[in-house]
């Protein structure tokens, strides 16, 4: 049996990636993969456990190098016990956020740098990265406007940051997506959450069955 | 006023570190010094919560390099919320266990390499060293015997693992030793507890007021 492939959906608040995730997910098991849904921090029992660590209490809990490597640990339980053995089953992986998130909130709007926060992945996890990582991306002002209206999502401890953090998590992104344009690909995430989802698709052609 | 002296007290199962480590604490407070006593991993409210996640459950619930981000996520928060502000205020602190047991049962014993559970350190704690430590050493055959007679110390994840892995931890802690005899010093853990508290306090003898 063919192994699967690993697919990451990430962006910043605001861009509507719940709604993407359940829709590409939905479309993916439209064509017959075999999916699993899964999510970061958190995806298997000892990940979540180390989720509630992370996004319970307050702001100044821990230090940005403490998050930095409860998300790293998170991250190795996960890859160990649930992406790859999904994977060795032939099953596609999608994750909602991934390392990407760690390298755009921790390493460049944190300002740990995003090779220190990679190399926290290469030490936990042997580096392994997605097949093709989604970063959905609104201009600033559209993103900050949806986030706004979307109160609810913001109430964990990443969430309620200041627009600027915000700004520079998006700038994260977008220079991860110049490094390893191959893996990360940039998708509009503006318009009808239909067309949104298509360019999802379009942006996965080249791993489809 | 002078920033206090940080010391940990660091050794395998069975070398009598508890005991020790209260003499110790009432021998300083003794001579005057204000002492604040803690302990790894733990040590201020978020790394003991991450404590409980170390030491509960079965002994593959962390793969070993989840295990060492977790153990450093613990440590700088440890540093950051509970140590520094205690050396600011003047306070010697001694700690049940610092980095060295890190370095000794993941580096060394749980093969990660001491220098890659290190850079981890280096990451978290910006490489925050202790001013002395004082690692308590059995010949092999009595520390097995103690630690066997002690049944009840050994009853969380890492304490029951087999006899080859605390050979390896020893093992991990001389090497240490022998790189930085400077601030490593090796204490005979074998005959009275009187006469080993002696020669703790001995080895601190150049930073004792």
């Amino acid at each position: 049996m063919a192994r699967g492939r690993f697919i990451s959906l990430e962006g910043g608040e605001g861009v509507g990636k719940s709604t993407q995730l359940t829709a590409l997910a939905e479309a993916l098991q439209g064509r017959g993969l075999q999916l699993l849904v899964t999510r970061e921090p958190g995806g298997s029992p000892g990940a979540e456990a180390i989720r509630k660590l992370l996004l319970e209490g307050e702001d100044t809990r821990w230090n940005p190098r403490a998050e930095a490597l409860l998300f790293a640990a998170a991250r190795a339980d996960h890859v160990e016990k649930t992406i790859l053995p999904a994977l060795e089953r032939g099953e596609w992986v999608l994750s909602d956020r991934f390392l990407d998130s760690s390298l755009a909130y921790q390493g460049e709007a944190g300002g740990l740098g995003i090779e220190a926060v990679r190399a926290l992945h290469r030490f936990g996890s042997s580096d392994f990265l997605p097949d093709r990582t989604l970063v959905l991306v609104l201009d600033e002002a559209e993103g900050a406007v949806r986030a706004r209206a979307r109160d609810g999502n913001l109430g964990d401890r990443i969430g309620s940051r200041p627009p600027s953090y915000h700004a520079a998590v998006d700038a994260g992104f977008r220079a991860i997506a110049t490094n390893e344009p191959d893996r990360v690909k940039l998708i509009d995430a503006s318009g009808p959450p239909a067309t949104v989802t298509a360019r999802l698709l379009y942006a996965l052609g080249d791993l489809l069955p």
